[in-house]
């Protein structure tokens, strides 16, 4: 049973780890799970030490799992009894930047921030940016499709990935490191690995795609009596300045009370509005544009969509406009518990998804606190419910509630952290019975022996 | 032999044709290839007779070619004798426009100008647009994964395509018509068909991202003496106005020479350039926009990078630029026979891949008229070569220079047109083994009795 790490030992040396050897940080992901060490850890530096690797796991059936950053949320990179856990984290490197063609190509392992640093210096925005930049691996945003802060102007992982080298689970290597925009040759089988939670191959090289960088970033704060009205708002901007929003997030009244009374936050605004939305845009390097940014507000007030607004005259303003925003990452200090949401709904269900929590969360869990605030315009919507001592059932009957309202809603029960293992019994909320057949029917012909991430997403 | 169309017509009743039954639009597509009538013609009015024909030709092990609007250049929707012919001509209509979320549902038959109609009445704009607009069909665009005009903003079809619905090989009918910009719960399964030209799957329907209309389009003509120089256009443009360029085609010297001296359009500017560029860009509704637009021009004037301007003041000055980028599609009248070549090259490749051109075709082909044109912004080059009296040898050796000349610089053979039955040969250039026979898996996968569109693209 242990010919297994004998073999990687013999292939790969100290790139291969046991026991206390595997340091802690290699236990666990960021979802929460009970901390795991992995059987053994495969450290490769090389796409060939990665082929090596998978190529002996897959000659012995044995279980692998991929770990880039560890920030996921949903359980993918955290490791079960018994499996050799393979790190990217030593494949880490910006290989090539390439101004004239505005992209640039990087080892899996690296960090995000590296690669948005990297861009930056090269005169570019990198278009992938979230939470978990620092930690986060270029790799790992291509696994999970990542979304994050500003996917309505640059779209998810997906949409600035030109090209992917993966190791298959026999150990193939798989190239298409394609540094053009259009490239119809044959079909595009990147995208088959990009949000595929590393259960169909192990990305090892990424090229992506880089923007122009925002020239005159402009920030508001504006208070909209339904959510109809801000959809209006985002429409009416995005007519008037096509192009140029980059973050358009909303945050519901409760939201905003979590965030004054109970994170003591100052009012936004004098009176209690439904929804507070935090609208952000590059207004390039024209002054104008700033005028212009100011205009639209204005006159969206004058026709009565916005009731009241404020627009950043500083950094220092930004900030105070953010600091809403981010009030989910103090919640641990403040409130009970919490299970935390991540779906998506389609636009004309939003005001039903919210009056159906309205309704409902009192009823059922009079002591809840629960919020809901998210990326709109994407149709993405995070649901955090904090309940004081919070059993296992009751945990269980609140996830059944906000996943029978996404599917019956016509949502998603993942909008942008994935499956991995915690959503997996909800798949097929979201997903028909063909959809699951086809996923699988991909899976074994990439996988046959089902080494890869077993139990994640399927 | 006769059984599958006996079975069809059991199934379908008049939806199948046979003889001379079949019009003549049926046994052809705009790829040049012979008319070829095919065994007989499916006409399903639903995706469920689809499914009904899919099944008993997989049963049979009978061949069938999909049929959109047949406008595709590469042979992929052109009969081959003995197959039945599915076209999807009956299935046309808008199901659903979805204000709220800039979405539209359209069956997979339906032209794209009907498309592009639809979204304009509800205020919005198709992103997708190319030449064929009138005739093309939006289940053939998924397919081809199109590129076209706006692709600088736009992005190719892939990019503007939420979700699908296909029947499979077997008849089984998938569907992900989903309505959401953020979906991660599991594979994100339809992007395997979009641009697999119709041998993985049927497309029965298809939901499209709208885009806001743009408001104040500004188009000029520029002269640039190198494409190096171009790119510095693009890029500060890029720069000083993001997001708001459409259109960024460049047309080398020796096309402007064919449009003035064969095509008999006026010069365009006093001296001659290596390379005019057309520009196009949605300044927004604010008529500061109109003014920004031609102050980089002469900023750019001022710093040498342009050599010579032209901004339109009217929609007549518009047409009259927009006809030097138009003059190919009137060649036919002008030159004789050409081979059209639709490629990628990387854009640090772009200048070595002209001149190379300029350096072999007069030495081997004297008199030779070739032009070199395109969606540069996307690395796309279209490159016609017109030949008097041109032998299928001669043909042979045009192709090969070309097509060695991109697969030497890392380029694509197919940039936005398809594989299809005519560059089939050439697939190799720009695929490596392992992605040949990754891509051979899918097909073998998801269509094991290899029935749906035999020959085309592996
Ligand atoms: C504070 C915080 C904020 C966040 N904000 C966002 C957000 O806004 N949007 C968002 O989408 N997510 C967000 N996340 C979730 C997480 O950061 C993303 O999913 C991220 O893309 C995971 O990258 P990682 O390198 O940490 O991957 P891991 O956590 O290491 O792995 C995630 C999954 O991908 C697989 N994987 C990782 N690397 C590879 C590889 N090279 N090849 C194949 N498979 C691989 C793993 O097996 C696992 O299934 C956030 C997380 C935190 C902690
Ligand atoms: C004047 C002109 C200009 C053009 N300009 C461009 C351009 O700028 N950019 C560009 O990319 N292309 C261009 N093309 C090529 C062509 O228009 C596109 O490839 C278009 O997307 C094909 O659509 P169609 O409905 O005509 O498909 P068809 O020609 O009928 O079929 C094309 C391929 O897709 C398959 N297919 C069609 N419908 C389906 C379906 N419902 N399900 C599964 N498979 C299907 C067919 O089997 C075939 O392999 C141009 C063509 C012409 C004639």
């Amino acid at each position: 049973m242990n010919d297994v790490i004998d073999a990687l030992k013999a292939a790969l040396g100290s790139q291969v780890r046991t026991g206390s050897d595997i340091p802690l940080r290699n236990h666990a992901d960021a979802s929460g799970l009970a901390p795991t060490p992995p059987k053994a850890l495969a450290l490769p530096q090389t796409t060939e030490d990665v082929a090596t690797a998978l190529r002996i796991c897959h000659e012995h059936g044995h279980p692998v799992v991929t770990q880039g950053g560890l920030t996921g949320l949903a359980g993918g990179a955290h490791p079960q009894a018994g499996e050799i856990a393979l790190s990217l984290e030593r494949m880490t490197g910006i290989e090539e930047i390439d101004a004239a063609s505005a992209m640039l190509t990087a080892l899996a392992g690296t960090p995000l921030a590296t690669v948005q640093q990297a861009a930056d210096e090269a005169g570019y925005l990198c278009g992938i940016d979230l939470g978990a930049r620092g930690t986060c691996t270029i790799g790992g945003n291509a696994a999970t499709n990542a979304g994050g802060n500003q996917v309505l102007r640059y779209g998810m992982a997906r949409r600035n990935i030109l090209g992917l080298e993966v190791v298959l689970a026999d150990g193939t290597v798989v190239r298409s490191l394609n540094k053009m925009l259009k490239n119809n040759a044959g079909y595009d089988w990147t995208q088959l690995f990009i949000g595929s939670e590393g259960t169909l191959g192990v990305i090892t090289r990424v090229v992506i795609g880089l923007h122009p960088k925002p020239q005159g970033l402009q920030t508001a704060l504006c208070a909209v009596g339904s959510f109809e009205d801000g959809l209006l708002v985002l429409r009416q901007f995005q007519q008037a300045h096509p192009g140029r929003l980059l973050v358009f997030e909303a945050m519901w009244r409760e939201f905003m009370s979590v965030a004054t009374r109970i994170c003591g936050l100052p009012n936004a605004f004098e009176a209690e509005h439904d929804i507070t939305l935090l609208i952000e845009a590059d207004m390039g390097e024209d002054p104008a544009g700033t005028e212009a940014f100011s205009l639209v507000l204005s006159d969206l007030y004058e026709r009565g969509l916005i009731k009241d607004a404020l627009v950043a005259q500083s950094r220092t303003d930004r900030n105070r406009f953010w600091a809403y925003r981010e009030t989910p990452y103090e919640y641990g200090r403040f409130l009970p518990e919490e299970i935390r949401f991540d779906v998506s709904v389609p636009l004309d269900r939003m005001t039903e998804a919210v009056a159906h929590l309205r309704e409902e969360m009192p009823k059922k869990w009079p002591e809840a606190i629960w919020v809901a605030f998210g990326h709109v315009a994407d149709s993405n919507i995070h649901i955090n419910v904090a309940i004081q001592d919070m059993t296992d059932e009751t945990k269980k009957d609140v996830q059944g509630l906000v996943y029978d309202l996404v599917s019956r809603l016509g949502g998603s029960v993942s909008a942008e952290h994935g499956i991995g293992r915690i959503k997996r019994p909800y798949l097929s909320l979201s997903r028909s019975e063909p959809e699951l057949a086809l996923m699988a029917k991909m899976k074994q012909t990439l996988d046959p022996a089902g080494i890869l991430n077993p139990g994640r997403v399927l």
